[in-house]
C-alpha cells in the first residue's frame, strides 16, 4: 500500500489547527476560564509564533498559514484566560 | 545578522511540546476540567497522533520525539477531562 505522507501531513495540519476553534468557542460563550493554564497559553503562544517566523525563514506556505491561523486562535483563548482571571 | 532557522525550529517545537505540561500538572492538581473543550483535545491528540505518523514515515527524529511526547501529554489531558466530566 503506498502511504501518501504530505497528505497525511496535511490532514495532521488541519486537525491541529483546527482543533483550538471549539475551545476558543468554548471560552468565548461560556467565560470559564478556571481549569484553563496560563502557563499552557503563554508558552503556546509564543512557540506558535516561533513556528510562524520559522515558516516565514523557510518560506513554506504551509507552515506560515498553519501557524498564523493557529495563534490568532491561541492568542485570542490566552486574552480571554487574562481578562475573565483578572479584570 | 544571520538567523539560524533550525535553531528558531528546534526552540519553537520545545515550546509547543512543553506547554502542555502545566496544563497537564494543573488539571492533575485542580481536577477543574469544565473549562477545557472535550472537542479541542479530542481533535488535536488526533492530530498530533498523525504528526507522529507523518514523522515516523519521513523518518524526522525531531518531528517524531517531539509529536510522541505531546501526544503522551495530550492524551492524559484528554483522558482527565473525560474522567472528570462523566465518572
Amino acid at each position: 500500500m503506498v502511504v501518501n505522507e504530505e497528505l497525511i501531513g496535511y490532514i495532521a495540519a488541519i486537525l491541529t489547527t483546527t482543533s483550538f476553534i471549539p475551545q476558543c468557542l468554548k471560552t468565548l460563550k461560556t467565560r470559564d476560564v478556571s481549569g484553563i493554564s496560563l502557563s499552557m497559553y503563554g508558552i503556546f503562544t509564543l512557540g506558535v509564533l516561533m513556528w510562524l517566523c520559522y515558516g516565514l525563514l523557510k518560506e513554506s506556505w504551509p507552515i506560515t498559514i498553519a501557524n498564523a491561523i493557529t495563534a490568532a486562535l491561541a492568542i485570542v483563548i490566552l486574552w480571554l484566560k487574562i481578562k475573565y482571571t483578572y479584570f
